[in-house]
């Protein structure tokens, strides 16, 4: 397998995402021939920034950049609308111009917050990204999809921005806190479990932790992949979806300070298999199939409180459309449906599989 | 000549304008077969308000949808991401979803920061413009320019986002201040001076005045025309710019608070075009015919101060290129040309006529 993917967007153009040990020295290098910029303005967040941001200076100063710097607050709390202002902020005191490039240096908040401000910086400039934790690389590097929260909720403003070219360095992971990893570990089981058999049973065989790059790699391959073919998310984008109704309900439920997104998913994963196994749409054994596997990766399947609850708050979701949803479900696993169900009848088959 | 004019802009999508006295009153139901929304959000300004937003709103209830509004301050000094972050929040309070639509009732402003926030409110929905001034009705509504200023300069963020529908009532200019009339003219007659020599003779012959249903049929459909072949603006489009790089370089050494956009326009079209004509580029006769007209119009032709620290200015643009700038200058009336110049030597360009 080349180490190389290409993401290409219809009408919107294509750009490469690089797998490789040690590349963060070597993205201003990659960088130079895609762009005839002078400035490159790093961001990054208060965690990785004295990890990583030194040697990413250096790799861009070293290419022939002129390079600044910024860094917020590490954490979800600073994904909002302030911070992307503090962020265009930055970008007006460098003078960065229409030409020149932003870096996302860090994991999903960096990479969206970036995206975002790029996106509307001057109606648009291009940006790199240098995701560092396994959510990112396997996940959020891959779909343009850029933005940021609102207090009325999250992800509720952003815009579709591609960057010029994603380089993962798997290197990163070795500093990542176990729980940041779990939690790419529950996106990349379900990559698998919707599209990518062999995918999911490298963490059946528990052979993931020891091939990383090969998680990245096939994750990523996945998702571009699906994104090229439904890059509005009219279709089999929603895919990607398994597992989050119910783990993005969870999430809200606790007001985001419970379980974290992977372990969200991981629960939503398995309750709605639950369900539709019982309701006899998914292939008998697929349930325990998905609970061992998540188990097996310390990731949760169920929760302690009431679902009923949490089904409230599937209700309000941004996605929902009107008087139903469209649920991602396994008819087996790597072969993802969907499954339109109307809110009255969601209670019933999400607690007993009654349709 | 037809009261419609179709956008169509390659790979994007395309949308009417329609051109119609008392249209305000009809919008909603025109406006119905273009969207599935249940829920209508008119965002206005105070200006704006206590004039046309009881009509805007009755018209759009009648059409059968459930009808929000919201208003902010008018004036430039609202137009900023504060303001943005209001809209947005309103958006979320009513619960607007994908599929319903903002309606953008006011001038450039309005316009500008409904279009932004649509753009941006759940990574892009539907909007409809209702544009009240004639500087917005001949100018903004064609392009998909929305965006807001920020603390370190004007229009520095924002995103390309057309509208599904704009509807242009004639009938609102009646209620509009003179000044803010002569803004539209000055964008009109710079439309007729690069590309259609029959509207800057209808303002030179004084008929635009009792004309200015045509006046925006001819100006939207000259702009309609280049964004559609030009919509990145990497050449033609860039013609609309004429006026601009000394009108907006005036606005800012007076930070906004002397002459208006229009004015500032005014003065741009005439410097430049006495500066080319002594060097041999434009037709000669065709600064007295520019100044001649704006006079007639109550537009200004100069400045009281000194040229040389507006040059200093357009320096600073963030549209110019590193060391050299593209100014658009006639050849004739009715036909514009790019003309790249160092900015070592704009001085003695702009100043006396000299290359």
């Amino acid at each position: 397998m080349s180490n190389e993917i290409l993401v290409s967007t219809p009408g919107v153009g294509e750009y490469k995402i690089t797998v490789e040990n040690g590349i963060l020295n070597k993205a201003g290098k990659l960088t130079k021939p895609l762009t005839t910029a002078k400035k490159v303005a790093v961001v990054t967040d208060s965690n990785v920034a004295p990890l990583y941001l030194k040697r990413a200076i250096d790799s861009y100063r070293t290419a022939g950049f002129e390079v600044y710097s910024f860094s917020f607050t590490a954490g979800e709390a600073s994904k909002t609308f302030e911070t992307v202002k503090n962020i265009l902020e930055f970008f007006c005191l460098i003078h960065l111009t229409r030409k020149d490039i932003a870096v996302a240096l860090g994991g999903g908040v960096v990479g969206d917050m970036v995206g975002f401000a790029s996106a509307i910086y001057l109606r648009g400039i291009d940006f790199v990204q240098l995701p560092t934790t396994l959510l990112s690389q396997v996940d959020s590097s891959v779909g343009g999809k850029t933005g940021c929260d609102l207090p009325a909720g999250k992800n509720l403003c952003g815009a579709f921005h591609n960057p010029i070219a994603v380089f993962i360095d798997p290197e990163t992971l070795e500093t990542l806190p176990e729980m940041y990893l779990k939690d790419g570990y529950s996106e990349a089981i379900k990559s698998g479990a919707i599209l990518v058999p062999e995918l999911f049973e490298l963490f059946e065989k528990g052979e993931a932790m020891k091939n990383l790059n090969e998680v990245i790699l096939q994750s990523v391959s996945m998702k571009s992949g699906v994104v090229q073919r439904d890059f509005t998310e009219k279709g089999e984008r929603m895919f990607l979806n398994f597992g989050h109704t119910i783990g993005h309900a969870i999430e809200r439920y606790e007001n985001f300070s419970g379980l974290t997104h992977g372990q969200a998913v991981a629960v939503g994963m398995s309750v709605i298999t639950k369900a539709s196994e019982k309701a006899g749409l998914t292939k008998a054994g697929t349930y325990d199939r998905i609970v061992k596997c998540l188990k097996a990766h310390n990731l949760p399947t169920e929760v302690d409180f009431d679902l009923c609850r949490v089904i409230e708050f599937c209700k309000s979701d941004k996605k929902s459309q009107s008087d139903s949803l469209n649920l991602v479900i396994l008819e087996d696993i790597g072969k993802a449906k969907i499954f339109p169900l109307s809110f009255s009848k969601l209670e019933a088959f999400i607690l007993k599989g009654v349709l």
